[in-house]
């Protein structure tokens, strides 16, 4: 069954290891911020400096794993139709809003909606690690300078992955304008289950 | 006084606002990597996420700052005499030995260094972050692919940091071959006092 994450909101669920989870952006140029937590030990999760060094590599798509802070493998990437993601940038947060882009008024944010729909768990929101941010489309120049571009995934593209541990998993239909071309919408993801 | 950390180890101290910390590569072509933590609230720590966010580039040097995960500047960086760091791969650990390098003795880490001097602290191994890599040479092509090469850090390049908040702060003499160009070597610093 595929679920809807409404524009600018989150979802929160488990995956039993085995599992597959179809993260799909369903009318094309929507980022999804992710995180991984261990269902088992939530002190383990997603680390983005694990994943770059374990995977020699920046852009991180099929063929894949990510990886945990105690270097263990949470997930495989077995499709992934656009092929572009983010593993550098932090969600976007109330300080997002305020710092880079001088907006003093309140503004969803993936971390607000990270931390909101992970309290469930036990999971604070200083427990948050950066995200591994689906189809978000940041470029970067030889002098390492960086540029969160338009999303390139046209609607109907989507990433493929397989649990590989228990794991808590919470997914977030992203909230700042220049990271979605401007526009926001829903993000869709269905879970499949391992012996299916 | 300019204290030294031994090859392969490490050391964990406190700043108050307004210290200043200057690392020194006091023979060149060797890691030190960083960690700091909020000393008055240690949930609070280290983000390359929101680093790379903020300052909108990979390459973290002089006139940059050091961002927490709650968004706060944690220190600056006054002075970069070698100026290449990296902030992209997480600290070398007994699996990046394990896993990377095929090696299945026991190895000293940078990993181990951090949470070994940390634990005075309080500081368990599942709350170190990505650390701040002085002086590591990583260089990414333009399809993303990482590479560790040597240092180009000179006998007595350095670093001059300014915490902007009371910090707790480790120290590594990195442990891994190819980060060092195969040779281990110490690294120093000097605490200059706010008031001083």
């Amino acid at each position: 069954m595929i679920e809807t994450i409404a524009r600018q909101t989150g979802a929160a669920f488990q995956l039993k290891k085995g599992d597959r989870l179809r993260v799909i952006d369903p009318q094309g140029e929507q980022v999804s911020d992710m995180v991984l937590f261990n269902a088992d030990d939530k002190r383990e999760k997603l680390s983005s400096g694990k994943t770059l060094d374990f995977e020699e590599t920046i852009l991180i798509t099929q063929g894949h794993h990510l990886w945990s802070n105690r270097s263990h493998k949470m997930m495989a990437i077995l499709e992934d139709t656009n092929g572009r993601n983010d593993f550098l940038l932090a969600p976007c947060s109330p300080e997002t809003f305020q710092i880079m882009y001088k907006n003093p008024e309140y503004h969803p944010s993936c971390f607000e909606n990270l931390h909101t729909n992970l309290a469930q768990f036990g999971i604070a929101p200083d427990d948050i690690p950066t995200a591994f941010n689906l189809f978000m489309n940041v470029q970067f120049a030889p002098d390492g300078k960086l540029s969160v571009e338009p999303p390139l995934s046209k609607a109907g593209d989507y990433v493929l992955l397989e649990a590989k541990m228990n794991l808590i998993v919470c997914l977030t239909a992203c909230s700042a304008e220049q990271s979605n071309n401007y526009s926001f919408k829903p993000i869709q993801y269905e879970i499949i289950p391992a012996n299916s």
